[in-house]
């Protein structure tokens, strides 16, 4: 049977850019499962599926629900483990759950300010007010524009924090090794956030990680590539 | 047959410090392989094995002699498929590269510089003048005192680099999941190595990471303990 999976888009909704929604959906395509996605903005979130769960993605596969994209790909692992494994045993398993709290505490900390403003202005006007409003209000008041201005600036930082990964690339072309694992997803939906939503050079030509994050956008008939990038 | 495995001291024998030794005394012990732990000094690495590696830890197994932390684990584990592994299937292995980029390039650098002079005080003369002339060298003629004399300053930002293993710590109690692997060892070697040789206080009570380190400490009969804590 075909899973849904519910993702986040913005005004164009040829564009899900959720980090999130985007490791389940390379998780799902990874494992070769049928699927369907299905758009949601911001404010329809709390609609998904009567109120199933609080943030997206969410999957409906038969009659389970699942969210958070770390217990998908945990739920799909155990569903369906004749298929390609995504962690490739229970030593990947568990250190994917280590690449997960680097990533989003050594991307996306960075990614989710330098973009704000970008992902704002790619959101329908309803999902716009709630975005400046939370985002505002998370960031102790400060605009979307004063936190995106520091983005040139804390650039360089940001390429130096990259330096466990960009080594880890000089061993194996994946996370994962000689191919990709979950743990490649996470990294890869948080460069697919903000690709697709900013039009800012977040990787200079000839990073190894940005040559990392091509290979990733190739895979499964370029799935990654079907989100246009930002202009 | 006895493994031989060769490591790194100081002045005083009972005390190897090495973070790449501690990786593979516990890789060795993991494996619950017999094994002979033999000192050396400093300058009597070239020596070893008639000058078989530039570098310890070096192990001789029967005829075979493997060098780097890394690649002993993977020898070991290659060797001895049928004892516990070390990575916990392929994923494990792939990733445990990324935990070591992540260590050598977290961690290694702040207790590099931080430990420095506790590590000089507490090398036999000759490897003092050896250890001296390399690191001020390797930190363009700056003293050893000049460089550990900032230990303070830079220590709050170190503790807040630990945010993605303290938080992966809240997960589970080991980075291999609920038991250790040589994920575990990686960077349990970093902090030994500071252990024994500094008595600065790396970690403040509390600190899940703390609590980590005793558990790792605690392992195989307390084989980390073995080694008495700098004071």
């Amino acid at each position: 049977m075909t899973i849904l999976v519910y993702e986040l888009v913005g005004s164009d909704l040829s564009r899900p850019f959720s980090p999130h929604c985007w490791k389940t959906v390379m998780s799902l395509a990874h494992k070769g499962l049928e699927f369907e996605r299905i758009a949601v903005p911001f404010t329809e979130v709390p609609l998904v599926e009567n109120g199933a769960a609080k943030t997206v993605p969410v999957i409906r596969d038969g009659d389970r629900l699942v969210s958070d994209s770390f217990d998908i790909a945990l739920y799909l692992e155990r569903t369906y483990p004749e298929r390609p494994s995504l962690f490739g045993g229970p030593g990947g398993e568990a250190s994917a759950r280590f690449v997960e709290r680097w990533s989003q505490m050594t991307i996306h900390p960075f990614f989710g300010a330098a973009a704000m403003l970008d992902i704002h202005d790619r959101l329908a006007p309803v999902d716009q007010a709630y975005f400046r409003d939370s985002r505002e209000k998370r960031n102790n008041g400060r605009s979307l524009e004063s936190v995106a201005s520091e983005r040139e600036a804390r650039h360089p930082e940001f390429l130096k924090k990259l330096e466990p990964l960009r080594s880890t690339l000089s061993y194996q072309p994946f996370i994962g090794g000689e191919s990709p694992l979950f743990a490649d997803y996470i990294v890869f939906g948080a460069f697919q956030w903000v690709r697709v939503m900013s039009p800012f050079q977040y990787l200079p030509a000839g990073d190894p990680v940005l040559d990392w994050f091509d290979r990733c956008l190739d895979l499964y008939d370029g799935i990654g590539r079907s989100a246009p990038a930002a202009a």
